[in-house]
């Protein structure tokens, strides 16, 4: 049986080109004794991925060259050698862009169809909703009452990120790009209000917005939006730093000019990498699920096709700011 | 009787130039009940300077124009209409760049320069001290072990920070301008190490010194060297924000530009002021001088003579980086 999966061929110096991929076709190799053959569903497409294209420390090892590109999914097993898992499971796992991948099952953790669409265990119930829940909740520490900020409002971290806080009793202020995502944002997610970057008056809007400042700023784009909340945060403000999207397809990196208000705010900037916590996966994602089937959280995700040959155009779209809620490829029905 | 001081004349754009001050004598008003008149000893030279005479939100009220430029001193009370303050008595408090002040005495901590000798009661027992003391335990929460990097090592925080560390068992590298300062800050205050930024091989030199790599870096300075220390952080490192010399006379801003290496490495950048932890400078003073009186730690300073009139001039020295430990200004022996 054959497998089409897209290979990294070679490294990128700003944003990725399409000789950055190559398109194989091979023979899926005999499973060996403890072994699943897994029939990809949904890729998760994520902003992290434009990292692992890159040599370098990281906290994660880099895709090497002529790899199988690296991608979260959801996939339906549909060959077993393996005790622990039977074919008809759905699993979340790193699957690869391809069409089936052999697993020994190290990372699986099985997913049920029937209680939510498969895109939102990659999406809300996934990484980019355990990463919005660790870093509000543990990094963020809001207080009933405070003031949120959170870029990349309606991304798959952003959004959740926000609908926690309001949860939480916050007031919560996204940035967006665009009058349509900032609509969304406000009407679907039920954030307080939505700034538009693009309208070219992020400051003022942002300060409108925000009449008592900014106690929690949760960033996912970096450059000129980190810098101008910078100018806004209160004392003892918390910045938590999940992302940078503004930044990763930059040549040249432009670091927040305006750090300085850390020092004047006495206040705090700190990254965050999902997988530190990963021995609490399973009660975050318990009290999300809770919240989903409770009408609180919108667990909202934005469907592309055309399988696996598409994933280069498909992650230049999640870069150009198309989506709004977690993107997801559909690589088989 | 005549009194001269050193007023606010406009604000400086980058580096202050000789119009921003002016030279005022005048007379000393008559004291009214509860005042009392100082005669200034010495002066606290500070980075933080450079700040108060911007205009703009901070920490701190700005210096206002025509106003006597802000300083924190050591003065000796030579009348007092105020029962609590005797004549002959010592002061450390806000008196300004100007030889008598008059005050309420509501900012005073009295001093005794039959135990230490006054300039220490502005570094390493004073503000200077007290800044190093909460910065590095509160916020760098240094581990006996780990590996501290301080900048600014041979200046009046900096000094400080790396013996605090030191006497917590942590190996602490300096980083400062010129081999005298570096071998002052190795054979005098007993760092472990003390890289010469001005040797042109920073990031080879750290990288050196901190095989087991970087846990705490407590920075005065910002701009490159902020940069080059972001490189080389552990899992889980504390960045203490206490200032940014290399900064403040800047008229484009500089952020770090690896700010991102606070996600890969989950690390926490966060800005201090003294001021906040006013109710505990007492515990704070008395446990540095033990420390002083066991000869743990080095009460060093760096003091310039020529009173008031040649304020501007030493000010000019301190972001030039001429001293070594805590600078004073001896305004009257």
């Amino acid at each position: 049986m054959q497998n089409t999966r897209i290979l990294l061929n070679q490294r990128p110096l700003g944003t990725p080109s399409s000789d950055c991929w190559k398109l194989d076709i091979s023979e899926i190799p005999e499973l060996q004794d403890g072994q699943v053959l897994l029939k990809t569903k949904y890729l998760s497409i994520d902003p992290a991925m434009r990292g692992w294209m890159n040599e370098g420390k990281s906290y994660i090892k880099p895709v090497a060259i002529g790899e199988v590109m690296r991608a979260l999914g959801v996939a339906e097993i549909i060959a077993s050698k393996n005790d622990k898992f039977a074919v008809g499971d759905y699993v979340s796992a790193s699957v690869g862009v391809q069409e089936y991948a052999v697993s020994d099952g190290w990372d699986f953790v099985k997913v049920d169809p029937n209680v939510f669409p498969l895109p939102a265990y990659l999406g809300t119930l996934g990484m980019s909703g355990l990463t919005a829940y660790f870093g509000i909740l543990d990094t963020g520490q809001p207080k009933a009452g405070e003031t949120v900020v959170v870029s990349g409002a309606a991304g798959a971290v952003g959004s959740v990120v926000g609908q926690i806080a309001k949860i939480k009793g916050c007031k919560v202020v996204g940035i967006a790009g665009g009058k349509e995502k900032c609509d969304y944002v406000v009407n679907e997610l039920g954030f307080d209000a939505c700034i538009d970057y693009k309208a070219g008056n992020l400051r003022k809007d942002l300060k409108e917005a925000c009449p008592a400042g900014v106690d929690v700023y949760f960033d996912n784009v970096g450059g000129e939006i980190l810098d101008t909340v910078l100018t806004l945060i209160n004392k003892k403000a918390r910045i938590v730093i999940c992302g940078a999207i503004s930044q990763y397809n930059a040549t040249k990196l432009e670091g927040p000019k305006n750090y300085l208000s850390l020092l004047v705010n006495r206040a705090r900037m700190e990254g965050i990498v999902v997988f530190d916590n990963a021995a609490r996966y399973g009660e975050a994602a318990k009290e999300m699920a809770g919240w989903i089937l409770e009408g609180k959280l919108n667990a909202n995700f934005h469907v592309e096709k055309g399988g696996v040959r598409v994933f280069p155009e498909v992650l230049s779209k999640l870069f150009a700011g198309e989506n709004t809620g977690k993107m997801v490829l559909e690589i088989s029905e």
